[in-house]
């Protein structure tokens, strides 16, 4: 809370590690490329996690838990998925310090307590799972195999910024088998679709489902489907991705099931996720230069009642007539914090919740109290206005349901205004360079003109709309004929 | 399902070990000493969590989180803690594999990724977070700071066993900063009656609230205070843990605040947790020999109907009234499951139920349908009747409140009548080996004494009972002058 944030005009990447950091999100830790996940910062997980774990469960998932660590030979059974996430793992190769000789009260690793076998830890949990599915599958009576976990992860990356890429996260990762590929391509198609959905509908942040090309698949998939959101900045953010595994992890882990028919045959997988990158997207769909700017359906505080007063006696009034509203309000399910904390002064309050992105606040003076009137404040439009105190909680909940529509209206128009139907490549690096957002043009199907691309104007191919119509072209780059175009964009 | 399981008066480890596995809980997993909890397990520690979060919440604790993994030199800072858990440390040495030249298609350890410092897998997370309160904690403002995390934790055991003791587990740990020794005492003594709140109204599992002997404490500890429950064979299980840290942890990581009176004073802290290792003390506390037994309030199943038929359209007349009474059983917050497969006869399914303990079986059949009756099967009894279908509902959700307190009572009779006072060490001896149970003894009060015992009978000292009133006595073993009976058993 100590001094102004930067704009974002200024200084895009700037103001969101501040913001992050002063609105309590989260912060770097000791552990290069960790975080800590602050009290505010989590709660807004939490509300994440309630939600999508209603969703999974609804469509006919159970939650389990599967080992941290995996052992090197399970880890390199599937050899791409292995490849692919080989570069960024942590390795566990001993199970014990001692103290060290030559360094009092200090310790050292155990030369002697070094494992046979090293373990991963888990970067995605495929290797372990399948290992454990070849146990859990025998007969299609078996199948389908539904199962999520939450859990964390850990990926050795180079660059990190809190939330959106960071060596350990927190997320969680659905995996399933079944008899068919057109069973398994159905649930894959059907998490993205929840994953979509609550995109849309909780985090007001809109989203285009696409299928991945494949220089940009998950290592192990044959096709990864995703979802992608546009940030303030112009850039893209992949904000959920489901696979289509096909029998990959079934044949590296040996994995069949008897078939009605009798005959054996390998499953058929998808496997799914969304993580604390998620909040990362949040931030960056709806803040402002003030400060986090939160949809109700997920802010850990949607109303908070700051009384103003002189005298103790003042507080007492206000705090007698607020209790009344809180009480009506929680049980209307609002979550509401009434902070009469006498330490602070109702500017440096205000201050604090528009940063935190609290969407309403409500102020109540003593001329409120004789008059029977509210000061109400929305975070999103920065709009007063003082009603009656009579009906505010109705008044309060149809708000908070207004300001989450309009968010997401409001985020959908940015976004639908950032996507720009580009036939030349001069004009392609002007609008990526420019304007930003997604540039909807013609690819001629190569991953040679893909890299081109990307080399030229760091924009990758984010996906191919799932809703893209056949539409006869000629590539962007190479001139090549086309049936597609495809969305460009930078991306985080 | 194969097979019966092993009786308890047979081999009541054997019993434990298969019980776990045949009732879909929890498996070993290919990592050594690692477990997977299966989802039905999974599912009764969903449960667990849920009510243990809200007492949390309600007792103004925030969920934050924080590094799995922990540099070495923060690690070794509280020296008396790393040494406690140094043994058993799983490290982190390497951040990246790389193909393996010799052996085509296997990845080996990268050696020009060796990292720096160390990094050792959390065993317990006060280093860590206390490096990180350093920087939250400036005044008394702060104070008190009232922080809980969910995580997974390694610690490298030798004997692992499902749910009691395995290598990698899941639990929470409560890290709180206070002013005074008073308040952090007050919040020590707070989380262990949550734990028993939680232990006796939740598990229907009798606990004794004590405080640990010096050699019994948590590494880094000043005072443990425990929960100390009785399992079927006489042994007893430490069921949670709530520690006071004193100002420990605050000078390792060099933790101030500025008092009112504008001093610089070291913070006081505690620490607690409960672990997956509650599903093995929930196990055998209840369970028989025919499965699992569960208080209906952990359940994942409270009531299954299964129905009784032979042909299809029998099954379509009892779906039909039953789906009336699963809307409204569920409507009245019953977890009620119907299993309507045609793969599996009844007899199979009621077995199955059985060995899941699932509380209440409801079976249902043509001539009920005729009779408007339906049979009703109690778990924990065995018991079984025929009533109305008129009011079913009422009954059910009586019977499980009858349930859930039969199970805490029957637990009680048991451990009460397995709580022996003795004052020869010749009787001692006898009790421990043959009744079991808690041994109410005096004790002079030295380690070499608890020692002694401890290796002459295997019993160790669970706790000192804060109920326990002052008698004055002489030690059971050394026949020195003693001022309070002391509780022993063999423990897991």
């Amino acid at each position: 809370m100590s001094g102004k944030l930067t704009k974002r005009s200024e200084d895009y990447s700037k103001w969101y590690n501040e913001l992050v950091v002063k609105a309590d999100l989260a912060e770097n830790s000791a552990v290069r490329g960790c975080m800590v996940v602050k009290p505010y910062g989590y709660a807004i997980w939490e509300n994440m996690q309630k939600v999508l774990d209603e969703m999974f469960k609804e469509t006919g998932h159970e939650n389990a838990y599967f080992p941290l660590l995996v052992p090197k030979s399970l880890f390199e059974a599937e050899e791409k998925n292995a490849e692919g996430f080989a570069k960024e793992c942590a390795v566990v190769t001993h199970y014990r310090l001692k103290n060290d000789p030559d360094k009092e009260g200090k310790l050292m690793v155990d030369p002697n307590a070094k494992l046979e076998e090293e373990l991963v830890v888990r970067p995605t949990s495929e290797a372990i799972i399948w290992n454990t599915y070849k146990g859990w599958i025998e007969s299609y009576r078996d199948l389908p195999l539904l199962v999520n976990q939450w859990a964390n992860v850990m990926r050795w990356e180079m660059r990190t910024r809190l939330f959106l890429r960071t060596a350990e996260f927190l997320w969680q990762e659905g995996h399933t088998a079944h008899e068919t590929e057109a069973e398994a391509l159905e649930e894959t198609t059907r998490m993205q679709n929840v994953y979509a959905e609550f995109a849309e509908n909780y985090m007001a942040m809109p989203v285009i489902k696409g299928v991945k090309t494949e220089s940009e698949r998950f290592a192990g998939a044959l096709d990864t489907y995703t979802i992608e959101a546009l940030m303030q900045d112009g850039k893209a953010l992949q904000a959920g991705t489901s696979h289509f595994l096909g029998q990959n992890f079934a044949e590296a882990f040996d994995v069949k099931f008897t078939t009605k028919e009798g005959k054996k045959e390998y499953v058929w997988a998808s496997s799914w996720g969304v993580s604390t990158r998620l909040i990362g997207g949040l931030i960056m769909t709806h803040s402002d230069d003030l400060g986090l700017v939160l949809p109700p359906k997920l802010a850990p505080i949607q109303v908070v009642i700051v009384p103003i007063f002189r005298k103790e006696e003042q507080l007492d009034a206000i705090s007698e007539k607020v209790s009344g509203i809180v009480k009506s309000l929680k049980k209307r399910g609002v979550s509401v914090k009434f902070d009469n904390r006498t330490t602070h002064k109702p500017g440096w309050k205000f201050a604090e919740y528009e940063l935190k992105g609290v969407p309403l606040r409500v102020a109540m003076g003593p001329r409120d109290l004789e008059n029977g009137t509210l000061e109400l404040a929305r975070r999103d439009t920065l709009t007063k206005e003082v009603v009656e105190q009579d009906g505010i909680e109705d008044k309060i909940v149809a708000l908070l349901e207004e300001i989450q529509e309009s968010l997401l209206g409001k985020a959908k128009s940015y976004r639908d205004e950032h996507i720009t139907k580009v036939d030349d490549f001069e004009e392609f690096k002007k609008v990526i360079d420019t304007k930003g957002g997604f540039v909807l043009a013609h690819w001629d199907g190569t991953e040679e003109t893909e890299d081109k691309i990307k080399e030229l104007t760091k924009a990758t191919i984010r996906c191919i709309a799932l809703d893209q119509e056949e539409e006869q072209g000629v590539c962007v780059y190479s001139g090549n004929p086309s049936s597609k175009r495809v969305l460009f964009a930078k991306a985080y």
